[in-house]
């Protein structure tokens, strides 16, 4: 395709050479003469002074002296739409069942689906039309699997698990394990039955080696379209909305319920038995130990409105010259009369 | 049975109709006509109000006015033993060895084993009578698993671990993987052998994709009755003690020692080398640089006495006011004359 | 060997008995009288006064009044020697290709490889000579792996992963799951396609349940000789340098660059598209939101400079008095008149 052909699929303005032909998609920093590359962030607008690419999607107005710009709104999202165009998805395992896969006598198989080596599929569970089952995922006994799922290697889905549709689950993903509950006892902790599922909506994504609990009772439920990254732990009886999109490494304890679109940073950890609201906003490494409303944003441990935070961090750092000030201020006042604490 | 046969049981005051049938075990939230539930916590004290359950196990006092209510000293623990009543724990795996599944000539399997499909065990080891392994365990040479435990799916069991009795170890945990050692050199760094083991005591249950490491020498071990949630990272030559419950992502560094009883929150982590005593308590991602004596609460990052690291807690969010009051201060006692520092 | 043989081996100072026979080693607590120990870190020295050890290896100086000392410079460097010399690395793995194996037709095995029970070799994929696959590894398509490699049980290298010679990757691992990369769209979010690959140099570490992202195009790339612990996230389009040393459960987002020889503690976390120098120290737990230039140390979260952080922190535990302190300087000052908050 040509420049100008790009700019017109993509309804942008086209700035320089409309002839330019690209065959690839790359970044800004190793593209060559005939890839088209974005920015979209500020912190590579610099490469744009030295870019080979052939030619950049940029927001209109930015310049790109080294090459043709094609203006778009959203260059990211533009760049989204010509790489599902230009690469589209494939994947490598082959159609129907693997012959060395145990599949039970009465699991029930969808069309078009495949089954990697080795894999294993439980007494009475169902797989979906069109979904794929890397090597080595296991499926457990009662396992509910929707269609066009994509179920890679390692993963464990335990007993009695339920999946709807597009649902991707990265290799290492546990999901199922028993919840964390134990009752303390004169003889030590007593294992609490975990009777409950893990119950997946439609359009979800489970990151490599994250594990979600299944609830003591009823269900740990993830909602429609959210997104989980990696190693990421959800315990027993966690509610996860729709469309809520958390990163790596956060934890979330025991019965806590989480709101639709909202945005969670690595690292955060959110207590047990909390409500966080909808469209909420909580910084990486956040510790959060109570209910958030609706589109509050919060960071710090423990979690604060992100505001307030600023001010506090901000104060930090001249913190040790306030100690200073102080001790000046006690000297005019007091007239340099002793205190009882020496160190200050 | 009903609510009557069900408080005679338990030894508690039935307050309310002694005959209804109860069939289940439900949460609160969701128990209908036949289930019974029960309240623990304060925050769920609302849904008395409105819950449909048949019938609630209450501390004593606590009002139930919809329903009949059971009053007994610890609600959570009765609903427990109650709770394995009316669901005992049940498993789906067949008994024995599956035809696919393979044990090295030389292991030892002890009566009443089931081994899944695919399951691994490796030249010398040993499975105790009881233990079920589910399908793709791995189970390396010199291993020692004892009787009735569990051992799921994707589970790394390396050379030479050793497991007592009653041992449950979740999905895709890894026991005895290689502890983190490195030895500088001109050259980059050099890896340090790390020829010890792990021993894991009777009763011991590890969660999915958590790791422990092998010692460099010696043992790591962790003690009867203790309990790691998901996603822990224990380094090599950690000692754990009996009835101690970790809780989720925390990490544990090299030849750390930490006592009896403890109670550590989630994503915690603790330095390598130091002494935590017994009955301690850690709380959520709480940073421990130091040892830490018998039966203290620790807090923060650096973790401080839980009473000192509330108070600066509390300071904090008056920190950004308090800066306004010393330059008020300031103004007052200098009479306005000017400071080297602008910024106040 | 005798403790004057071992002297004169590793070229240190003989204090004591030189006929003292050593048959193996052992840490200093558990040493027995024909082991040979080492103390390297001053929390160990009180060991020293009631070793049962034959011998132990110090620094030159220090004192081991129960038994025989080598004097050395680096007595943990000149253990490991030893160490290696008594307990050369060895593998239960058979070699060759096990029956249960399934290798791809058209992937290529080098000489020496081992390829336990159920492994799995993809179409097109490359093993070199000696490489040893222990059971339940998946190695996906179009991967290539150098010559003396060991890939751990439950290892996923997914689809296109490159790895170099002498690569260890523990137990677990997933190298290669796609980016988390996710555009927002009025109907919810929407994959971006991860097309890139993983590209891991010589002599690298891969920790147990560590996990690696591929890129979204080009490569996440870790440099020769660095090693990463257990339970850490590797982001999409990541580049690690070379001899960097990280610690387990740190997180670094998507397009971070790291670079040569730095140290980074465990549970820290670097977001995106940050640049982090050479010999870069970053304390555990620490959480990174900026660049920081070669041969700094930042602790906190924020991460700050040392230094300061060190005197931020020594503040904090003054905070509190520093209120009151406040508050009697305002006493005096304003001659008790009402202040507008009642509550310092």
């Amino acid at each position: 395709m040509t420049t100008g052909e790009i700019a017109q699929m993509l309804g942008g303005t086209l700035v320089g050479d409309g002839g330019v032909i690209i065959r690839g998609m790359a970044k800004i920093e190793s593209a060559g003469p005939s890839d088209l590359s974005f920015v979209a962030n500020v912190k590579y607008l610099a490469h744009l002074e030295t870019t080979r690419a052939g030619a950049v999607l940029v927001a209109p107005g930015v310049k790109a002296p080294t090459c043709t710009a094609i203006e778009v709104n959203d260059p990211y999202f533009s760049f989204l739409l010509l790489l599902e165009r230009f690469h589209p998805r494939t994947v490598w395992l082959d159609p129907g069942v693997h012959p060395t896969a145990v599949v039970a006598p009465d699991a029930r198989l969808g069309e078009n689906v495949s089954i990697g080596a080795f894999s294993y599929v439980g007494p009475r569970s169902v797989v979906g039309a069109g979904t794929q089952i890397f090597p080595h995922a296991v499926i457990g006994a009662d396992v509910q699997i929707g269609d066009h799922c994509e179920i890679h290697s390692h993963t464990s889905l335990r007993e009695g698990v339920r999946l709807g549709n597009r649902v991707v689950v990265q290799d290492g993903a546990v999901i199922g394990s028993d919840g964390f509950g134990f009752a303390p006892t004169p003889d030590g902790y007593r294992k609490v039955p975990q009777l409950g599922v893990v119950q997946i909506a439609d359009d979800v994504e489970i990151g490599a080696n994250t594990t979600i609990d299944r609830a003591t009772l009823g269900e740990t439920t993830i909602g429609r379209g959210t997104k989980l990254d990696n190693l990421i732990q959800v315990a027993h009886n966690v509610t996860i909305g729709t469309d809520t999109v958390i990163a790596a490494q956060t934890g979330i304890s025991g019965s806590a319920h989480i709101g639709d679109r909202c945005q969670i940073g690595g690292q955060a950890g959110i207590v047990g038995h909390v409500k966080i609201g909808n469209r909420v906003g909580i910084a990486a490494k956040a510790g959060v130990p109570g209910n958030i409303g609706d589109d509050e944003i919060y960071s710090g441990t423990p979690a604060r409105p992100h505001a307030l935070w600023k001010r506090i961090e901000a104060s930090l750092t001249r913190l040790p010259d306030l100690f200073k000030r102080v001790r000046e201020l006690e000297m005019a006042v007091m007239e340099k009369k002793p205190r009882d604490k020496a160190t200050s």
